[in-house]
């Protein structure tokens, strides 16, 4: 297998990419990105370097032999003003200005671009550790139910409209009613405001109605950025009262299958992987 | 002038309009929704009933006089469960109950339409209160600028889709990133989530910059649930660190026109109707 470069964001994603890597033994190399990369990423061969500190960053993935990358983690938008970058990042700063403005997706596609003008090839996570997307059907023990489907189709229709406006990945719907979408404030920070609404729109963990729908954006780069289910995933949508997460199968990251579906069935969620190709007519895409 | 029945929720809309009417001396009568209506509404001639007491509701405002009906002020979706109908009520219900499935709009008009199956004109909140609503143009002060024009454009843009999908009637852009999106929890609380995000994606007092706009669904009964914009929109705009507000012309009620553009002038902001065929093509609709 050729050598990956891991370019690692917050959050548990790259470690756990890493550690898929070491499991089957495929050659790493690490670049942290300052202030952002969990400093568990240390333990494997890399360096640090600041997100726009792209010279320092070719250079070193080159030496090291990676032909493939892979963009993973939490990476927040910078403020381009503060940005320290090297020769080559302000080479690039202009356009990455540029497409910001546009959204985050021109953004990952401008970077993914720049990496492939240095002769790398992009993998997307899903790609670098295989079985960890959502299956097709049920993770956990439990299934939505007939009472469940009209939230679970109007939700995962929502989700895939929102994205189309390049807004966000996520949605919450209970009895037909949108809750809450989500934006720049993310999965877990639109969960909790659900649990504030007022119990008359909501389910409760007695008795659990309505449904989190997570998908990636149509309009994405799919090698970056995919939606993601863990076990604060599945926490936060039992406070709100949900009866269930449903994800697109294969574009779904799933943070450890095994404790997100002990989490489900301790809680009594269903965490259900489905295919547009389910949908009925009426929500057909 | 034929006698109003206002059906009166909670918040400032059902004051003013009531107001209004005694200033033109309209004749009047009041429903104050129980557990929703201001006190205040006690001043003028009216009763109390229960959202689900539509025979008392009915049977009152045709032995008030009243040919024409408003419905004004929020309204907080029922737990149907829980609500105690009269026989009216109790025929309405099922009807009521499946409409909510579709979603707000949908319950909406199943409740107008059962107004008008009693015979009542339904006038929308604008037309009971002429020159409420946001006129054409600024409002203080203040207009966007050539740098405000893409977070307008967008801003507006997104507000008119998610209200396509009877998600909310708002919307906050900065730089071309979608900040937020309004569902169920308003647009106070959505202002506030903003004034949360990290500091690299949003203005501050200092350097303002992004823009709320707020449009009606247009899916939606416009004679009900008009987008409003208040002195609180303002001060919640300003927390947040936008650059100012637009809302579509003629279709979003300002509460206090002196008030707000007072508010907006004093905190820097601006206050804009925007008519749809003001879009330049690549935003058009």
């Amino acid at each position: 297998m050729r050598k990956l470069g891991l370019i690692a964001g917050g959050g548990d994603l790259p470690i756990r990419l890493a550690g898929q890597c070491e499991a089957v033994g495929r050659p790493l190399f690490v670049i942290r990105l300052k202030g952002m990369a969990d400093p568990a990423m240390k333990a494997f061969d890399g360096i640090e370097a600041g997100i726009a500190e792209l010279g320092k960053g070719f250079a070193a993935l080159k030496a090291a032999g990676c032909e493939a990358i892979c963009l993973a983690g939490i990476v927040k938008r910078p403020d381009f003003a503060a940005l320290k970058p090297d020769l080559r990042g302000l080479r690039a700063l202009p356009g990455a200005i540029a497409a910001a403005r546009k959204g985050d997706d021109a953004l990952l596609r401008f970077l993914i671009a720049e990496f492939e003008s240095e002769g790398f090839h992009v993998e997307g996570a899903h790609e670098v550790a295989g079985g960890m997307t959502l299956a097709h059907g049920r993770l956990g023990a439990l299934a939505p139910g007939p009472a469940h489907l009209l939230d679970v189709h109007k939700a995962f229709h929502v989700a895939h409209e929102i994205g189309r406006l390049d807004v966000g990945q996520g949605a919450v719907v209970c009895e037909g009613l949108v809750l809450a979408v989500e934006a720049q404030e993310g999965t877990d920070a639109m969960l909790e405001r659900c649990s504030g609404l007022p119990q008359t729109l909501r389910g409760s963990p007695e008795a659990r109605k309505g449904v989190l729908a997570k998908r990636p954006k149509p309009i994405q780069e799919q090698r970056v950025d995919l939606p993601a289910i863990g076990v604060a995933t599945v926490q936060g949508a039992a406070r709100a009262g949900l009866a269930g997460i449903v994800g697109e199968a294969g574009k779904t990251l799933v943070m450890d299958h095994d404790a997100v579906a002990k989490a489900a069935d301790q809680l009594g969620l269903f965490v259900y992987g489905l295919d547009p190709a389910d949908l009925p007519p009426d929500w057909a895409e």
